[in-house]
């Protein structure tokens, strides 16, 4: 007894999701045959219209559904700024700072030679073209503080520093909310290097 | 800044997975996007198919691609045992033991008043006729040991036995390989009452 083949295919085609495995797959197949076929309706349309319409902008590399996106065309944000960032993610969350009001480009990836992502992958010339282009004055490296996020802000500091580009990076320290009893000494050895005069203003 | 609506649309189709929160949605949508394209086309292929082509067998309710499925056409299977099943995953765990050789009904649940499934919702006025139908001589619930699958046999029990169809629950008791220590005292309570006598053949 096999499944049907219908049903082995939508179980397999399933598992192209991250971190789905066979039970997953089963148990999320049968749930939208059985329990939610109006769901399903709508996840395959909405796959098909994101593979059809989204594009990425053409100056920040984010998802977008015109050629250059709302934000890139946003004529109140700092051109003289460009955050750089891994994912779409980190930038709703550098967004929700409301602290930042420059542009960004995001590399969709970090470098990970292990994995094939070399700097054509993440774009990287993209981004130098980007920030020689007169305008941008600093280029803000907000990657992870990864060993791989880490490694590409390397890179794209060495890049940019050849071209007489000024780089910086998002500060590492103690979260807002953090004990000291409970922080990596990795952390806490980083926010004593990175210590910030209090009696000057 | 919101994200681009079609993207916003597929992260908001992944939720109708089950256990997919906001999170893995977006890292869903990003991955099906970046980097498995053909997985995304793939997988939106296999739903529309699933949902066009995949049906219930007449029979024994599991999916099908044909009206009657291919274990309720097979001759060879023994048509005097009827085993009842929460799920068609239970289908397969049994065709597994290779003990069983007997038909299937696969209710596609359990009984579970609050989220408002009911005899009718698990198809018990089809599994009466079925086994109402003069060849099935014993009808084994086979449903899951917990709460809602123990109603379950239950209430399927009280509609057999007033047909007069018997009826029998497959064993509860310490797994294969179980060791005492290790065993919640409720499962050895019940190996307890269900013992075997082993003097007799």
């Amino acid at each position: 007894m096999k499944s049907p083949t219908r049903l082995a295919e939508l179980i397999a085609a399933l598992r192209v999701l991250p971190g789905i495995g066979p039970k997953s797959a089963q148990r999320m197949a049968y749930h939208l045959l059985q329990r939610d076929r109006q769901g399903a309706v709508r996840l395959g349309h909405a796959i098909e219209q994101a593979l059809t319409q989204l594009n990425h902008c053409e100056l920040c590399n984010d998802f977008s559904e015109t050629p250059i996106c709302p934000l890139c065309s946003d004529s109140a944000r700092d051109t003289s700024q460009l955050a750089v960032i891994e994912m779409p993610t980190d930038l709703l969350m550098m967004e929700q700072t409301q602290s930042y009001h420059g542009l960004y480009f995001v590399l969709m990836g970090r470098l990970s030679p292990l994995d094939g992502i070399g700097p054509r992958e993440i774009h990287l010339d993209r981004l130098i073209q980007r920030a020689s282009n007169g305008t941008v004055q600093e280029v803000i490296l907000a990657t992870n503080f990864t060993m791989e996020g880490e490694a590409t802000a390397h890179a794209i500091t060495e890049l940019l520093r050849a071209r007489g580009i000024a780089v910086s990076r998002i500060a590492r320290g103690v979260p807002v909310g953090g004990e000291l009893e409970h922080i990596d000494s990795g952390t806490l050895a980083q926010a004593l290097t990175d210590r910030r005069r209090c009696d000057t203003n």
